[in-house]
């Protein structure tokens, strides 16, 4: 069919499933959003700045299954490059839109605004190739192609891809092919069956059978079918830090949290002595593995991306989720199946009163609030900590920048988490050092109308950092803001609540209004700056050991 | 010397005319700021988020020769690399260290936080060579040496560099030479002779020689010695746009802003019909040169970073201060002298009373508000369009990211000139899209009670593209935020005035207490959204043809 290529790239987003186009305007990509607007089937959401856009991106894509970043050249994608390698890191398919300057003139190697200034557009491009999985620069001829094989690498490979649209390509027409974008399944009969067969060798022979869950069994949208296999075999899973609460943690097959030593002797002994252990394929780093002491059976099924690999034979081309719902299929009605009950997690502590609020109690108060069908995003520090420890109830999707660890990830993640699934309660806690690094995108929120509760645990300071080095240096101090304030800064509209809380009868207080609040709630909590969560104080010295090494500071101070 | 390599860098840093470490605190890195810390002789400076660190180290650089920017590694890096390319365009040396993970741990490429995961450590360091003149991964056998060699470049290049400084290497022991850092400069006689003799005939046989000014002028020192050529020989000069008050706007051999056919016939004919033109080598740009039209005559004289080019003729190894110092020496006392008269540029127009603020009429009073001395910072957009035709007084600083074109960049560059140059009054002139970018960084300037006087134009969104594409279309909208408010959430100190401005009595009155104030002022300048300074009515619709050219959107729409 004859189309433009913006036209046609407006085409693919959309069956890619995205419905919003998150960026900033700039010079370089005002001709695309001129197209978005006549097309009229993706709403453009301008963000203050783009590292913020490309969380938000992010947050919508791990709800949405994809999503559209549009930035300018140079200043716009470098600006979020932190955010595209985060997606990268934590396998979130955010396929990012620049719009570059006009195609002949890189071509010709043209100094202009926006970059170095020498005539070099291939700069930019390797940057931002270190950090996605597939890029192309536009042209009319290869449009069509690329624009499939980009969004297709995207959506098959769970990473970000960048796409470079020339502001003079946008309105040019071309030939696109007529049928859908495909995105097809990998599996042949052949190599399933030779995988089928192995696993079952290996179950039948099991007597100590387990699942470990990791971030990719949600990726890779495989979840339910080990939640599908535990409940139809009484098989107990455990989940590492970076797969937290993709199956339900008061199940009562659920083990909790595995993370070699950092975890319960139980938990331990259910993963490690494992003779069939069915796993998400982990990827073990420092922060998820125990400082790396977590040691998986060799008696494993690694459920890849498109792979399964058994007792270390890799099986190519087996997507896991038929691979799980082929031996579901076959399994006998001997088989032990278990209930899905819940434990009943949170008995009620005694909370309230005029107490200051400590980080001890506060977590489990907070996971008391969350209701199942949540979206919580946690982020990294405190908050990601305190609350990661506690058993959250089911069908909460669980956001957090495990691997990467960017700090002020969540606020704009937030945005994108809103826009992503606006009848879901979207529930934010951060606190004080990261709210301060992407702040201003508070402001989107307010201008869209979108309701998340937003907790600000305002301790002066970063903590997880007090904990590895410098507790009372200033580098770790950050200015006071008035939190409460922010947004009646703003927006002029008064849509929203704010709640100040120092105590526990006040943080009572405020979860009440925010409990079903029409608007957005921003809940400032005031704590101790040398208060932490018991796990960070086990944490941080770890981490100043890993980090430092036997003649570091920490040796020095302590 | 004994010395560990974090002191070592410490007193590199400190020789290289750096007072202050620009960052953001992390795990890889605070053992860094420890070792900073106990040295004394460095002041760190935390900053809300890192890409504002790296637009606050460039203000610094641009003033101070050199600064150090302190990031962790991945996310910060990352997060800062659009301002580190941004110094690569500009021009400015920025050093800046990255606390990296453990040497060992990369070198055996273990997945850790920070990462992609994958023990993939060259990513990050491939991706921010892109946009700096030296790198290093620091190790204990190669430290003394790439410091050196690293910051070195920097100075020679005024480009930014990049040291990795793994977390474990901070502390160790090494051997450290203890002479200065070398800083040579490369010019022989031999060749300088030469390009004398080159330039003394050129000038001999020239009946219109005519200067030409580029911010490398500045970047590299010799601004002075050209001015006094100018004035020892009665010789005009105009300026780049990217050159802008670094000679005297209102002296009065100063012929104005040259580019191409966007200058005055009077200027574009001195600098194009000249018979011998010496010129900052400039580098053009379709925004400082009437997009392509300037045309430099072949009898020029350019002089580059450390070579210059007569004729076509290329002079390697000569510096260009050294050269015009020769030149100076050896001129006649028949030259022709001028005086160095500055001309009454800011003749005092009638302003004032309830008439709201135009454009037209705000610029003229804004630069008859700018002082001798003044550092003035105006960021891309309306504030550079409308104060980049308005003469400046003599020894004024004006920054701007020219080329880059940033947007953002210049509320935390504030705090960064603040820190340069301490005893000199800084203004700053923020459009409100920019504004929003980087606005917390306000925060910082209040907590260290620094003293700019910020002017914010808040016209409800980005006006620059509303002339190039999308008048009145969303997508150029912004948040009405009270800026006048935001101080008040960012600091309960008070120490700060706000005054907001619709009229131009309520602006003379907010510049009357602005005038000396000894706190921070931020005057909020309420104007129309679709006025603009005249020169963008002229230099949207350019844009719009120049960027999509003949069957773009704007053909559509006009």
């Amino acid at each position: 069919m004859k189309t433009t290529v913006g036209d046609f790239l407006i085409s693919r987003l959309k069956e890619a499933g995205v419905g919003h186009v998150l960026g900033v305007p700039g010079d370089f990509n005002l001709q695309f959003l001129d197209q978005i607007g006549r097309d009229g089937g993706l709403a453009f959401v301008g963000c203050c700045n783009e590292l913020n856009a490309g969380y938000a991106a992010d947050g919508y894509a791990r709800l949405r299954g994809a999503s559209a970043l549009l930035l300018t050249y140079g200043v716009g994608d470098l600006s979020a490059i932190c955010a595209i390698a985060g997606a990268a890191a934590e396998h979130v398919p955010v396929i990012c839109i620049t719009g570059a300057p006009p195609l002949e003139k890189m071509r010709k190697g043209v100094p202009l605004h926006h970059t170095l200034g020498t005539g070099d557009y291939a700069d930019v491009l390797i940057a931002v190739a270190q950090f996605t999985a597939a890029q192309a620069r536009l042209t009319p001829e290869t449009a069509a192609a690329e624009i499939d094989r980009v969004i297709r690498t995207a959506i098959e490979a769970r990473r970000p891809v960048y796409l470079q649209l020339p502001s003079d390509v946008s309105h040019v027409e071309i030939d696109a092919p007529d049928g859908p974008l495909l995105v097809g399944r990998m599996s042949s009969d052949e190599r399933l069956e030779a995988a089928l067969a192995h696993l079952g060798r290996l179950w039948d022979a099991a007597s100590a059978p387990a699942i470990l869950v990791d971030m990719d069994a949600e990726r890779f949208g495989y979840a339910s079918e080990l939640l599908a296999l535990a409940e139809a075999t009484g098989t107990r899973f455990a989940a590492l830090s970076t797969g937290k609460a993709i199956l339900p943690e008061a199940h009562e097959l659920s083990a909790g949290l595995y993370g070699g030593a950092a975890s319960t002797a139980e938990t331990r002994a259910l993963v490690e002595n494992s003779d069939c252990l069915i796993a998400a394929a982990p990827r073990f780093i420092e922060v998820n593995s125990g400082h790396f002491t977590a040691q998986l059976p060799q008696a494993s099924v690694l459920l890849g991306s498109h792979s399964v690999e058994i007792e270390g034979q890799v099986y190519y081309g087996v997507e896991p989720q038929a691979l799980l719902r082929a031996f579901l299929a076959c399994l006998p009605a001997s088989a032990r199946p278990r209930s899905g009950n819940q434990r009943n997690a949170h008995a009620e502590a005694s909370f309230g009163g005029p107490v200051p609020l400590t980080q001890a109690r506060l977590w489990p108060r907070m996971a008391n609030f969350i209701r199942p069908g949540d979206v919580v995003l946690a982020e990294s520090g405190t908050s990601n900590i305190g609350l990661g420890r506690e058993v959250l109830p089911a069908d909460v999707t669980y956001i957090a920048s495990n691997i990467w660890g960017s700090i002020g990830y969540t606020l704009p993640a937030t945005l994108g988490t809103c826009l992503a699934a606006p009848d879901r309660r979207q529930v934010l806690f951060i606190g004080d050092g990261s709210f301060q690094l992407t702040a201003q995108e508070l402001s989107t929120l307010l201008r869209l109308d979108q309701k998340p509760i937003i907790f600000v645990l305002n301790n002066r300071g970063y903590t997880i950092e007090r904990f590895i080095l410098g507790m009372t240096d200033a580098y770790n101090d950050v200015a006071n803001w008035n939190y409460a304030g922010l947004p009646g800064v703003l927006t002029d509209r008064g849509n929203f609540h704010v709640r100040v809380a120092s105590t526990e009868a006040e943080l009572d207080d405020a979860l009440s209004l925010a409990e079903d609040a029409d608007r957005l709630v921003l809940i400032e909590m005031r704590l101790d700056a040398f208060d932490a969560p018991n796990a960070l104080r086990r944490f941080g010295p770890a981490t100043a050991e890993f980090d430092y090494g036997p003649l570091g500071p920490q040796r020095v101070r302590a």
